[in-house]
Formats: C-alpha cells, sequence, structure tokens
C-alpha cells in the first residue's frame, strides 16, 4: 500500500471531552462558545472531521454525555458526517467512590460500579460502538490504607462481570495509570497490571495505552511493541507531557516519542482500522481554544504517521541484521527529518479538503459563530 | 538545650485552607463539617493547637480568608490561644490569569496580580503578619507560548514593587514549584531560581521550600542545608509525596526523608523560632478527616524533630572526620531507629496535654460537634 | 508463629560478588583483604553467616566464580557452615556481546549465549543449587539499532531452550531492569515483561525482583503483591537506590519502602522458605568495607521483617473494611515506628549469638587479618 | 545576519576522550583503531573537522591526555588544522578521592586535589586554553556520610584558591550533576549550586550545562535562558539521554529538546563565538564507531541551531504578546518541522566541503587504515 493510501486510510478518534471546558485542580478556566449537550460536542467534532478527513468518530464519557436517547444521538451524529466510538465509563466522580470504585472495601459500592460498567453496555448497544473503554480512579493515597492484594480480587471479579456481559462484536479497553488522583498506589498502575488482567479475561479484553500515564523514563514504544507481538494492544489515548499526566496535545511535547510509537505501528502493519486498534485523542486544552488544539492533535498524529510510513524499511532491517548501530539509527532519522507536510498537503487536495485545516479553520468563522450562539445554558464540564 | 526543651519550643503553623475541602482535577470529595469561614478555620486550628502544644499559629490565604476586619480575626484567633500567622497570596484564580499573573505577557494583567500582593502586605499591618508568601502558578504549556526571559524580567520588576513595599519586620518567602499548573516551564521551577531572585531582592526575600516541588530524585536536605549555609531559607511547606505535588501528610510517604531534613535543621541550629525558619504545613486531605489529619502530620514533624535531636553530633562528626562510612550512617541511623513516642508522651504530659492527641481529639466529640453545627451556608473550599 | 520464630528462620542470601572489588565506570576503589577466589568469598560469606545467623547460603556468579570442581566448592561451603545458592549467569562481559547475547542479530552469539546459559544449569547440578538467575544487559542506545519485536522472539527462545533443560527441582529467576546498561530500550526492562515471558515458560520460571530497577515513583511493594497473588514471585535481589541502580545497602535509602515491601510478604505468609521466595542481596560496597556492609545489610532486612511481623494485621483489616484511611494507616506506622533492636537483639542471645554483629565483627580481627593475609594475587572484581 | 553566516561562524568542539574507548560499569567494549595518544586524538578530530568545518578545537582531559609538551601538542593540533580547546580536570580517578576531591574531610586529600587544579591552569598556559572545566565527582553514598555544609565550606575555598590563580584571558567552568558516581548526594547536583558559587567567584566563573545531568522532567532550556539572562553561562557539554547520565549522540533521544536549547540561545544572540558560549560535546561512545558517531553529533547540533535560526522571531513575538497559545507554539514547531539538510548540504559546498560528511568519512579509508596501522601500544581509556 501507498504512503498516501495508508493516510487516507487512517482513523483518529476525538473525545467529546476534549470539546468541553477542563483545567486544573487550581482552576478551570472557562472559554466561550464551549458546547453545553452532547450534540453540540458532536457538531464541534464533526467540524474537526470535515477539515482533516481523518476523525469520523466521537468517543463518549457517560455520565458526561448522558442523553435520553443515544439512538436519536447516533443518528444526529451520522447526518454531520461522524459516528459514535468508545464508550467511556467513569466511576470516579459520585461520592460513593471516595475510597474507590470497583475496589472499594465495602460491596455496595462496588456493586453500584459494576452496574455502572453494565449501564454504558446497554449504551454500547444503543450507540453501536464496539469499544467500552474502562478507566478506573481507583487506589490508595497511604500505605495502610487498604488491602493491595484483596483489591486485585475485587478488580478481576468486576472485570470479568463486565466482560461477560459483551457482546459478540464488542470490547473491553482496560486503561492503566501510574498515579493521579490516587497517590500512593493505582489499582491498575502498569501495563503489566492491565495486561495480566487481560489476559486472564480472554480475546474480548484489550489493553489501552495512555501515552501520558507512565512513570518518568518508560519506554512506550517498547510496550506498544510488546503488546502488539502480544496480541493484547486495543488502543491509545494519545496526549503528550512533559512531567505527570498534562494532557497536553499530542505531539507537543515530544514528537520523536510519537514518531517511534507510530514506526511500531506501522512495522507491525497495526495502522489499518482493521487491524482494531483504535488511535483516540484523550487530552485537555485548558488554556488553548479547544478545536483548533484538536485539530491539531489531529494533524501531529497525522505527520508522526506519515514520517513512520517513509522509513525505509529494508535498509533499516539490512543495517540491524548487519549490527551496524549508526546505519540503523540514520535509517530511522532520515525519515523522522523529513518534512512531510508537502504530501500531507497534497493528500488533503486529492481528498477534495483544505491543504491547511488550521487556517480554514480560522477562516471558517466556526469558531465566532459558537462564542455568538451558545450563549446561556451550562458549558460542559469534564474529567480527564 | 536539652532535646524536650527544643522540642517544647518548637513551632509548626497549620494552613487555614487544610482545614477546607479540596481534592484533585477529578472530583473534591466534600466532607461534613468542614468551615464555612475564616473563623470556623481559626476554631479548627485552636483544636490542633490544644492538643498538640506545638501550633499556635495559623496561615491565610487571600482571598479564601478575605474578611472585612481583620483585626477582628487577629482578635478571634487571639482568644482561642492563636494567632494569625503568614498570609498567602493567590493570583492563579481569577479568569485573567489564564496566561499567568505577574509574567503575563499584558501589563494589565501584571498590574493587577501586584496590586493583589500589594492588599496582601496592607493585610499583614493589619493581621501582624510576619510573612508574605508568593507562590505563582505562572508558567507555560507549550513550548514557544512566551518568552522564557521576558518572563523572569516580568517577574523580577513585580518581586520588586513587593519587597520595596514591605515593613521593616516584615518578610517576602518566594515558594519554588516543578510544575503544575504549568506543564511545560514554570516561571520559579526550582530553588535555584527563587534563590537568585530573593538575592537580588536582599534580606527581606526568602526562600520557602515545599517538600512536594521538586523534580524525582532531588535531594532535599542538600537544598535545606544550602540555603542555611547563605541565610536564604526562610520556611518549609510541609507535606509528602510520592510523585507530585501528592500534597499528602507529611512524613507518610517517606519519615526517613523529613527526618534527614530535620537533621539540616538541628545541625545548623536553626530550629528555635528566633532563627527564622517559618515551619508550615500546607496540605490537602482529600480522603481523610481534615483535623486529625493535621495533628497526625504535626505528630510526624515532632517525631522527625525528636529523631534529629537524638542524633550523636559528637559521634557523627568524629566518623564523619575519619572517614568512616559506616559508622557514621550508623551514628545518624540510630537516631532515626529510636522510637521516640515514648518521649514525646512524656513531654506532652509535662506540658500539661494528654499523651496521645489523636486518641484525644476523637474522645473530645469535636468531629461529631462540627458536623451537626456547621450546616448551610457553604463549604470553605481551596487551593494547594 | 511467633514473631521471634518467624525471624529465626528467615533466610537471607548473600552475594559471592558483594565481596569482591566494585565501582562505577569512573573508578573502582580497590580495597585491602577482598577475596582473590571463591573460596575466600566463601570464607567472608561464612562469617557474615557466623554473625547474623540468617545468611546461609551465598549466590555464585559465572564465570566469576568459575572453578574446576564445584563439588569441592560447595563441600568447602558446607565446612565452613554455609551452602551454595542460586547461580548467577553473565552474558554481558564478552566481547561479542556489545550488541547483546541472548537477543542479538546475530544467531552465533544467541547460540553462545544459550550455551553459557546451560553451562550453568550444569553448574547447578554439581552444586545442588535450585536457582539459575538470569539477568540479561540486552538492549539498544539508540532508537531504530534494531528490531524491539524480534529480539522478543530471540529471548523467548532462549529462555524456552533454558527453561527446558532445567531439572525438576530448578528454577530460573528472570530478572528486569529500566536501564543500564542499554540506555534506550532494555529487552526486559520491567516485571510484565518478565512476568509475561514466565507465564509462557510456566512454573519452573519466575520472576525476580531487583529493588534499584524500577522507574522514579514505582510503587515495589504493589508488584510484590501482584506477583504474590499470581504465583510468579521467586525471589528479591536486594539493594536500595535513590536515583538508578545505584547498588547500595539495601534498607538505607528508604527504610520505609523496605518495611512496606516485607509488609506484603508477610502478609502472604510469604517469608517461610517453603515458601519458595529467595530473599538475596545484590549491591556494590563500593567506598564501605564489604563484609560489615553486608552485616549492615541482612540487619537492615531483619529490622524491616520483624517491624512487618509486628503490624497488628487484625486492627489493620478493621480498620481497611471501615475505610478508616487514618486508623489504617496508623496501624501500618505503629509498628514501622517501634524499635526492633531490643527484639533482635534478644533473639540473637538466644540463637547463641553476639547481640550487636557489627561490634562482634569489629572485636573478631577478621578484617585485620584478611588484610594481612590477602596478599598477592588478583582481587576478585565483578559485575552488578 | 544570514542563516547561513551564522551556521558558517558556529563552532563545536569536541572531546578527545570520546575518540578513546569508554563503557559502562559493566563492560568497555575496546574498539580497533581507536587513539592511543593524544597525538592520534588530535589526528582524529582533525579529520572531525576536516569533515564538518566547523570543529575546530579539541578539548583535554588531563592526566588522559598528559604529556610532556603541551606546547609541542599545540603545534601539531595546529599543523592539522586544529586547536587545542578547554581543559577538563581529573580528581575521581585517584584512590586518594574515594570519599571525595576538593570536599574530602581530610584536608591532605584537598591540598592535592587543588593541586591537579592549578597544574590544570599551568597546562592552560601552554596550551594558550581559555577555559578550565571542572566537573567533581564529589559526594555521598550514604545519610550521615559527611557533613554536607561543611563540603561546601571546602568547595568554595578550593573554587577560590583556583579562580585566582587564572589569568586575565581565562576563565573556569563549574559543571553540575545531579548524580554518579554519588549516589545519595552530590556536591554540585544542581544549576542553582554551580551558580551560586560562580557569582561568589565573580566574572572568571561561568556555569557548564552538561545536558545529562539533570533529574527527569527539568527543562534544560528554562536553566539555558536563566543564565543567559544573568550572564552566567559559559558552555555546554552536550550529549543526550533516555534515563541518567547515558552520554549518547547529542540529539539522539530527544531533537526537539535540543532544538529549544538552541532556540534560546538564538534568541539570546550567543551564537556567535564571541558571546563566550563554548559549544563542547561530552559524549561516549560505548557501542558505535567512535568517529562517525563525533560527526553525526556535530551534525545533529547544526541541524538544531539552522532550525532555531528560521525560527520567524517576530510572528513567534506577535502570538506571544497577543497571548494566541496556538499561533505562538505553531511558530515555532514550523521552524522545527522544516528539514534543515539540503540548506546544510548546500551550505557545506558553498564552504568547499563535501556536502554529506557521513558519507564522505566511510568513504575516506580513514577508519579501515586506523584500524590497520594503531597496532600495538595501549589504547586510550577514558571517563565520562
Amino acid at each position: 500500500m501507498s504512503v498516501k493510501d495508508a493516510l487516507r486510510g487512517q482513523r483518529i478518534e476525538t473525545p467529546s471531552w476534549a470539546y468541553a471546558n477542563s483545567g486544573t485542580r487550581f482552576k478551570v478556566f472557562a472559554q466561550p462558545g464551549v458546547p453545553r449537550t452532547p450534540y453540540e460536542k458532536i457538531d464541534d467534532a464533526a467540524v474537526v472531521h470535515r477539515l482533516t478527513g481523518v476523525a469520523p468518530t466521537v468517543a463518549l464519557h457517560i455520565p458526561w454525555d448522558r442523553t435520553d436517547d443515544y439512538g436519536k444521538l447516533a443518528e444526529y451524529a451520522r447526518d454531520r458526517g461522524v459516528a459514535l466510538g468508545a464508550i467511556n465509563s467513569n466511576v470516579f466522580q459520585d461520592d460513593d467512590y471516595k475510597l474507590g470504585s470497583v475496589c472499594h472495601p465495602d460491596p455496595a459500592v462496588r456493586r453500584k460500579a459494576i452496574g455502572h460498567l453494565l449501564e454504558c453496555v446497554d449504551i454500547m448497544d444503543q450507540t453501536g460502538s464496539r469499544d467500552l473503554k474502562l478507566w478506573f480512579a481507583d487506589g490508595l493515597n497511604y500505605p495502610g490504607q487498604d488491602d493491595l492484594r484483596a483489591r486485585q480480587d475485587r478488580l478481576a471479579e468486576a472485570l470479568r462481570e463486565t466482560c461477560d456481559r459483551l457482546g459478540d462484536d464488542q470490547r473491553m479497553l482496560l486503561e492503566y495509570k501510574l498515579f493521579e488522583p490516587a497517590f500512593y498506589a493505582t489499582d491498575v498502575p502498569d501495563w503489566g497490571t492491565a495486561y495480566a488482567h487481560c489476559l486472564e479475561l480472554g480475546e474480548k479484553a484489550q489493553v489501552v495505552i495512555d501515552t501520558g500515564h507512565h512513570a518518568p523514563g518508560t519506554n512506550i514504544e517498547f510496550i506498544v511493541s510488546f503488546l502488539l507481538r502480544a496480541g493484547k494492544l486495543g488502543a491509545f489515548d494519545f496526549n503528550s507531557r512533559f512531567y505527570a499526566d498534562d494532557d497536553l496535545m499530542v505531539g507537543s511535547a515530544d514528537p520523536f516519542q510519537l514518531f517511534r510509537i507510530m514506526h511500531e505501528i506501522v512495522l507491525a502493519d497495526a495502522l489499518d482500522p482493521a487491524a482494531g486498534i483504535a488511535f483516540m485523542l484523550d487530552q485537555c486544552h485548558n488554556i488553548e481554544p479547544k478545536i483548533p488544539a484538536i485539530i491539531r492533535s489531529v494533524l501531529n498524529v497525522q505527520e508522526a504517521t506519515a514520517k513512520a510510513l517513509l522509513v525505509d524499511r529494508e535498509a533499516l532491517a539490512a543495517a540491524q541484521r548487519a549490527g551496524d548501530v549508526l546505519a540503523a539509527n540514520g535509517a530511522l532519522m532520515d525519515a523522522y527529518n523529513t518534512d512531510v507536510r508537502p504530501l500531507l498537503r497534497e493528500l488533503r487536495e486529492e481528498m477534495g479538503l483544505d491543504p491547511d485545516p488550521m487556517t480554514a479553520y480560522r477562516r471558517s468563522g466556526y469558531a465566532e459563530r459558537i462564542v455568538r450562539e451558545r450563549v446561556g445554558g451550562e458549558a460542559a464540564g469534564w474529567g480527564a
């Protein structure tokens, strides 16, 4: 397949909550024009897809996107040229979850949390979503606060019950995170934990890599490669970070890392949607306007992908076989150092798009329009 | 001075905001009975002092503790056996501060921020506070977002104007922080930056060490020792962390580190309040009840201090001089491994206090009373 | 079982190479009196056991401890009251291994490396060792240098062949390490990778946790707990670190962490040698004298264990069930804050040992004797 | 000045020791053809300069490059088209320095160390070097091992005496490093410490930034910017790292970071040699051939510099002033995403050089020649 064909077929899912207000524990700086309903979030996502051509689905977050009629929401999306994507569960914002959800010492709280997960599968049935994304804020702030091992047992039980509820074409994606909001121990802190549970659960359970959820120094592309080899990589939550889970625009902190990740994907022929890896954004645009930030993020992923597709795989493999360290590294860097923006502009023109989505958005007047029109009501808030 | 005398003279300041609700960006779990006014915060702080005997002052945070009559508040505190301590400024929660406060590119925003700092000095005049604590959330999320150097110029200007406003017996304490809420660059990211500015500003400017504000692996006691040697250590914001600025109870994550910090203090004879180092807590009790968590924190500092006071300084110095690595380390560890709780119980009894403040608090019924009485109104919220 | 009985039955294995010279890449500071042969290393290890009573085995490292007749060496050890322990393979110091050993792109190098591993099993047959410890320095310094996934395939093959060679009572212990000597990617970087391979290999393959081999912020006791639950924890390589793989005396950098690790062991009733967890030291005494440093390390493990055994498990579990964060943390801290040195002194006296092994060693004159006697020949060197 | 003129005037100093064998504590993999004398190191450095046109000086390391007649060595260099650069002192490889050099508790050791520093200035007088580079391995492995504050006093004394010895046109460059070879505390661990001492010492003392010597997450370009503003940045030791002080080829781990650093340099008009910043490499080519690795490193710095020079400073400043986060970040990224290799090829042709130094080196036969000719004698080893 040609580089352009591969790029044309790429799919990047945007998250409904990235269009809404977000912030840090210190302050949420509200932005004018942010959506007030799931419908308005879909409007914004549709703009991103219209301009980039590669973002045709939008992930929902329950309860933030709760609505009476998910079928109607799906139809609304379809009418705007996009589709509903993964369903993200939320078991961390109810007062009952102060000490955990599916790992909570109290069985009643666990039951409530599992109930929410099952409800999310119900919603998937209505939206036609394939993927249930599970992120648990569960963990401990203090040593001794709870029994680490008992919590794993509780986690395993909840995952099993949820997995059993999934339909034949549905999957669960288990996310891991080193820390935050728990500050001593997290119940799914690393890929090893997520992998072990998914292995136990069987084929429907896959690991999600959120690029911001690792300890300093972690080699993320190694994890990508390992999970691909094991057939257990289900999805990415893309974003970028300098320190913790900063949730900045993907590719903005370390574009070379993003390229290395996409290189592993390309090496494993896993870019094609048929390979079953969901490429999703999960970001917080706290100080920059949301829609152009998301467009910029989509472009960053595209650029990293284009570079990865340009790697001369034969030259690379030959140098690797020969143990020629500098030539092998050089083969990779040659692709990384290439300016792929002209190629992507060309591709967009072939796809009938504006070659420069950022400028096109600015010119479109959409930003001004939503500020003007979205007055009153309550701006949507978030999570991360 | 005897160990007990030193411990009897120790002073630990508690922060008004630690008595109020706090949380992460994901969720603030409200607790019943938290204060609704600065007056109620002082009530709680007075309980902590009454039980521990070493927490006679409470820091205020403006605007969270804004009130019409600071003199009245100070008198209220005095009546309850405590005094008002440091004034903490806040230039990060107004919408204008989205891109910074004193480092903002817009001079009007900088002017507003400086205005707040000067207002804080006005308040100090009324409360009789010696210390103005300055923490700036200023920073950048993205490379290129602003000019790093120009921001230092702006920072220097604001600090100068504020410093010039201070009275003869007043000081400014400049805090540094590696990251959060800014995720790419922080304008005062490390002790070096704070030190350089304080040096420029002169004697009234001193550095604050918040124990949670460092990069992984940073040796905090080295910084303590260095600033003590340079005469530039003004205060501590105590808390503890495993990952980022977790704001857990001091001594709960790494009690040995806290001991090493207090060891440097004792070595420099800087424990005595006359030495001018303010020992303050700055914590968030997100999931545990606030008052007993603060009592526990005070006890943790006391225990670390007691151990530091027990170090056999002559044996230590002799081993150091002899280059006897194991004996020198052993001299330090002997003190650390000592159980100082009996000594502290004894001390409390001598001071007319209950030997076990945690149990005494539980028995006091205060927790139940505030839940019962503090109904209606709006529970105080926070910062970190 | 009583606390003392548990402590009496504890077993800590010391590593032959810790008695030999070691250093950093900058300099190896040779110490007088270090062993020149495996026999002299055993002499030193026997001294440690004689004084502590809980270090009855010594691990060997091949080729550093290569000898003509391992049966004779084992007998020599027995005569001195100790036994030979785990066999540690070394496939990182031959010039052929510049780009890796079992993961090397060249099959001839891989064959050579596997040959060494099999030779180690031969040696185990002669020494009667149960455990083969595998640490691979394999990895990459530069992105693109080799194919991450192909290297996993090669690793799996080598592990399989080695595992198949093991006798019925033998095990292989797979160690992971984040980085060093490889600086971009390590082929077994984390517990997840080691676990996945061990799971594939079956019951004879178990994971080793080296306490110095993690990314900053990693919660090691979580990994301990997880592997215990999965039945896949085979051993510890104890040491301590502030930054990277510092290989300092265990318990010297973060004694609270060591306590938390031992707490998980005690909770899982895995302290008893019958549980199959090998507790080994793996340290480098670069600047302090080796034998007393090892004694001190053994004592540090003992003290952490004693504290862990003192945890009031019922009170802890009750507080955890009740969601009482402060009480649960307090139950753990009560044990940690206890001074267990009197208990251990008492235990040693009951065991017919000197209550203070450090002083006893100093008094013994052994240090002076080896300096006097071990003249000429070549002092043993190492690895880590 | 045009971009090309700026690039033409750029100067990058290569370190003599990077041409010699190096390794980790686990193994030094010797390479055939490495230099055996300072003269042969100069031969290799001259090749790098001949091919790149921007590496006209070579730093020496004493005692590794000790020779009878430094004047002769300087002349030898001149004859080959290069000059001798900074003199690097070494007070970490003598047995006396086990517990430190200028910070050692024993005054006799300190005297010896200072003697070496003064000897280095003598050598500078002979080589005509402007810069004395000071890196101290001094530090502690264990808490309590020595008195942190007393060590600062000793350090200050040694620096003062050395500084006083410098001639009018000479400088001292003080390097800092977080850890290694000391693992608990380093006596000059961070830029703040180096800065404070340099400030005290006066104009002749400047800070060196080694890009591999920071805690995880440290924003290096902030430090660059801060020291430039303070007039205290003297030099860079370039290399790159993923974890610790990995000493990989500069630009190989995080090329975006290197670009951001050079962006600060360009912003401050500090690229020109007249600005007094020495741009030096300090790397270890443990597994890749040395000369082409150094050429590649020089090219990496050049490419980062070219991109930094291409930043549209007006557009950037305008977006910054307007608080347009995305546009400001975009202005920076536009330059970074440009492929500057064609420009650099063109520049080289204009300079009469081969447009592709890597290929030119390969074609030159130099690698084969040194392997053939440098037989016998002892290959030069190192430090880092």
